[in-house]
């Protein structure tokens, strides 16, 4: 009564933690394995192959399991082409359709195996002619290729590798007791090394960028060629606007730290100021805004995409308030050779871009709060390194480091 | 030089803070006042009454000063009519605007003193003949007539009253050190209270009341009678609908507390289900939904608004991703005679029903983060409660209290 | 039935908000008031006076009323002495007997008002002969004279100041959404002030002051002279000084940001050679310890004390284990004219420190969590500033900003 | 030029991360491995077998890094006994000292291999005759024999087991995301586990379980014979008679969670109280003392020891001042077959604890901040679960099912 199924995997199985998972997952099914082969690596560089015969109760827990093994690398030792079906109407796929996972993945379609294209988590995969792509649930269209099941899919997840640039040693864990200037020098050594490979850097700003006084220091980033892209929402713009026309942030006067004048009433001033122009970049060439990381994003060229929210005030005539688009635009940004994304202190922007990443795009995330920095870290520990710090002081000693080094 | 004006107000204005708050602001200014006349309450219920002269060095600084002094109730001893400049195009206004709180405002036209309707913060004040509404900002028309300046404009702050149901005394600070069953009786005192009134009790509720446990609970508040419109994102409801159609939440499952099967996947069935159905109404009549806070509000004709969001899976058909529309569906759902808003774990969605609100609509807001309850709370202290607790532990102490009194 | 009696009170009775609390005091009670006089400061700078009636149920709310109504500057209009009554054995005092707050107080003996000695909180008041002084508990013999009851005892409590320094406008909240480089700027501005008036400077610090980086910065502010008294526990010792020895925190490489080599062991090992040498001081003298906070206090002769713990390694020989003794020696070393407390990521020591402290100290809390800062403020708002930043930056930037100054 | 050896280790080497863990090491320290034989457990309970040679850049590192890989279970091939040399003189030994884990350890003697007793993290060896025991360095005398180096030590780290009591899967990760139900029902099985095994449970408690209404439910616990030992500091014990004698806790008053009365002064009472009736026991035996935490200790013969701290008011004549022996109290209560520790909201005397306690002692953490229990969690994560919730919602949960079950 019971199935039985003969998978292989391979890879740095054992430093990746995949191998102690592929184990974990048998015994989370009830299931039973036998190892017939494993080839440890020998040394620091080689890989590791292993060869398992599964068992478990019944075909369908089977099913279930050989699905979810695929995203440790496992696949079936037979090897079949991946299995598709039509998609019954617009927006809804076969029950047995194929989650994505962020890592690159490989579909065998007429006996060769290919590239899966705009690889991101929690897609479905469709097929079409000899390619294959990541297609959000809400994108797929009625008849559309489907892939299903298991069969004819191989993931290389990627591992925390340990040598390359100090990455892997720095997200070990999560903790506010740690030296954040040791971090800062890494961080920088990956800005550059990114710009130096001609790659893309995102940054993911939320407004506390702005409250704790890190618009000169982002800006400075921004001039100096380190920053491509600039991923927020409208507050992150109309707080920059605000502290570019009155000195102020939510009211705060940031210079002295203190609450002033028209307090609150300043960021409205601010949106009516960007609407009486016509929008953000009007209002730069129009010569009424003049600093600040908006400014800057105009000036040097720099793309930038701010989605609605729910919070939002104004919004600016430049905020995309359909998230659909929103969305769209935010993944289109990152596909252009984005190589690495900072993260600044915006959960919800930051979650936002982290669904839209494949797993080998680098990510840095920044955030006070440790809660915050966790919870983005989880999404993919092998590619996020995780700061718990004040962001307007992380964001002035990031700007000194790479102001140094260039 | 120098400028000066008279001024009065009345009210709990010691008990308020508004008195001292009203000398900070002319401190503040680097102005001067001398009180020309205090009448204190002689007793527990009697309003004080204050006049005072104000002295400031130049007129722009006395104007910016009255303006930010309406807001706690202060206005000229000499009654002037409202002055209203035409908006000079769409979503643009003078930039005198007066930009309002969430106190009860009147504003004075053709000498009458009118109520503003629509009392929200951080608008406009748009006078059409006889009457006077608040508009925000981008729904604001070429040539409507705008509130500008300080004058012919009252606010009635409201105080924190001493003995109303304990409502004063629990709200005096954020801690998690407090004992939450204490809380707890008095927030199902203040349902009561509502229900009693005939008014309608809004729940803003963020995922986490599914991942900790809190939709059987939640479901037994709407079955009750207890919930009248539910405030939500795309999130709550998708893991909503997977922990009725799998028993997990985010891959976890809830009675077991641990991982399972078909994990991450088990969200993007749901949504798939849904997609299939339709939408939640059809997948509740279908009978293929047939739990949850999603099912309950269906089966009881409790209205609710999801909106979209930039970190969305799918979304679901029923999820508004038009951000205007939105808000605005958010805010017509809260005109409706809505006297009490419980906040559960999205600070996202709070913070943008709390810039919707009236400052006289209670808010009781429950998080496990501190400092998301302060944050909350800082929008006006006189009206939120703020409970430092967990989620799902505090729906089943709620729901188990308003059990017994029904 | 009831109970009456004549209060009077003066001050800046509307700005410290003391007046609003005094009025909640009575209703809390159950009481009522009339107001029998009142005499609003008429400007910025005149001080404000109030006589009252109260009105409870009974005698014994009265005189329950009435003590605590001391906390705001509250005294019968009728003078009367203070009343005594002797300790009925050691550590152990009348039941009704009067419990300190931190504001300075004043005692009336045989018809002349003392001040009280000692001031701190939660201690008894002591008279012997014509003087009188804070005692506590543990401290108190038997037959000595104790403060009971409220007559006879007058309390001036600090109000926020509106000007001075920048102080009062600062301590408005506890967010880690500001800009800290306003804050380093004030706050070396108070370090600058105290020591041109010859007052002293106590820093409490935890181990993350080494963990995060800052023993560098902090040694800075030894040598050019702003610490004079440096209060903490075995940790921050021991890690500065395994840090000291091999450039690890924890077993964290600081340079580096990664854990390294003999990890965890060496914070041992510099116990170890601490041991050896005999105490930390002849470490310093053997020329093995050569850099670090620990060896700057004894080479620029700052005060420390190193105050045992349930959760020490070793400990160092320099570490007081009889917490009797470590209380006596901290509470010694803050009589010495310490006008100004930096309290640096020690919830624990910077709890005991505010214990001992009168009001009238300033003392800035500085923790990278909000809760941390939250709690330590609540002791009195009025003292306290807090800023919620990574400690190791903050320290870097207020070594730098102090020694700009100099 | 460079220094070889061979080691091998044996168990459940991949499930417990540790053959990850050993090549980690081996990079860390710039060295090379080869893979000499890799018996991996062909079936679930089987365990792995591994022989490696170690190559590094000189004799030195290679010392170090074998002493490392004794706590993944590493020892060289050829066995030797392990090197002992003599203190030098009190608290302080040879600077190669062998720094001991928490985990079981095997020391070679004369050939034979013997179990180390009083297992401890951060002690030394000490060897006398055929015995050999951890011991804290403050307690080594000079010319006792030490362990040095790392030949002829065996570790045997413990492993997150997979299936028994769930225990492994709930340890996963730290969030406040979860729903706490589950967690308590597995916890309230370990609690019966360990009962029914003749094992006792120690509860560490801070002064929050008071202030959050968990002392009925703790004393419930207590009643039902399901805690042995309590381990506190004076905080709790003061607040928790303050409770019993006035019903507030830190002047809140439980029932109403609103600050009453004689607020603060309450806490001073309870001392008061406490230091007449000459202590906790003899106050509950004159009736003075009648609920509580403290008098169910003293009613079930419940073992219990009060630490000082830095921080205390009073203290309370059963407050050990002297850490030493406090330290020592807490030591020896442990030793007595404890199997079962509950931390609830005291960072202070969990770690203390944590310290004393070896790997094969299970440890459940409970508080609200996810800093504190990631914290905790990081000493072992293969003995610890840590939950985050609130900690009375908490006991009220526990206690609810430890009642139903018995």
């Amino acid at each position: 009564m019971s199935a039985t199924e003969t998978i292989e995997a391979e890879g740095h199985l054992i430093d990746s933690g995949h191998l102690s998972a592929i184990f974990d997952k048998v015994i989370e099914h009830h299931g039973a394995f036998e190892i017939l082969l494993f080839d440890i690596g020998r040394t620091n560089d080689a890989v590791s192959r292993i060869q398992m015969r599964l068992t478990t109760a019944d075909e369908r827990t089977l099913e279930t399991l050989l699905q979810e093994l695929t995203g440790f690398g496992c696949h079936t030792v037979a090897e079949r082409d991946a299995l598709t079906r039509p998609a019954e109407k617009d927006r809804c796929v076969p029950d047995d359709f194929y989650s994505t996972t962020n890592h690159r993945t490989h579909v065998r379609i007429g006996g060769r195996w290919v590239e899966v294209e705009a690889q991101r988590m929690d897609a479905v995969i469709v097929v079409s002619g000899q390619s294959a792509a990541c297609r959000k649930l809400r994108d797929v269209k009625a008849g559309e290729a489907v892939v299903c099941g298991h069969e004819g899919i191989r993931v290389t997840p990627g591992f925390r590798e340990r040598d390359r640039l100090g990455f892997a040693f720095m997200s070990n864990d999560v903790s506010s007791e740690r030296r954040v200037e040791a971090s800062v020098s890494r961080i920088a050594g990956m800005f550059r090394d990114v710009k130096r490979n001609g790659g893309r850097i995102a940054v993911v700003a939320g407004p506390v960028v702005v409250h704790t006084g890190g618009v000169e220091h982002f800006s400075h980033l921004i001039r100096r060629g380190f920053v491509d892209v600039v991923l927020a929402g409208n507050a992150l713009a109309v707080h920059d606007i605000e502290y570019a026309l009155s000195g102020t942030s939510l009211g705060i006067d940031l210079a002295a730290g203190a609450p002033v004048d028209q307090g609150h009433r300043n960021h409205m001033a601010a949106i009516n100021t960007v609407n009486r122009a016509g929008g953000v970049r009007q209002a730069v060439e129009a010569g009424v805004l003049t600093s600040g990381v908006m400014y800057e994003c105009i000036k040097n060229g720099v793309e930038y995409v701010l989605a609605g929210s729910i919070r939002d005030d104004g919004p600016l005539p430049d905020t995309e308030m359909d998230l659909v688009r929103a969305q769209d635009a935010y993944a289109r940004a990152l596909s252009k050779n984005v190589q690495l994304v900072l993260m600044l202190s915006s959960m919800l922007h930051s979650i936002g871009v982290g669904n839209m990443l494949p797993s080998w795009v680098r990510v840095v995330c920044v955030d006070i709060n440790p809660a915050v920095v966790t919870k983005l870290s989880d999404r993919g520990s092998m590619q996020t390194v995780g700061v718990v710090t004040d962001v307007g002081l992380f964001l002035h000693h990031l700007a000194s480091q790479l102001a140094e080094g260039t």
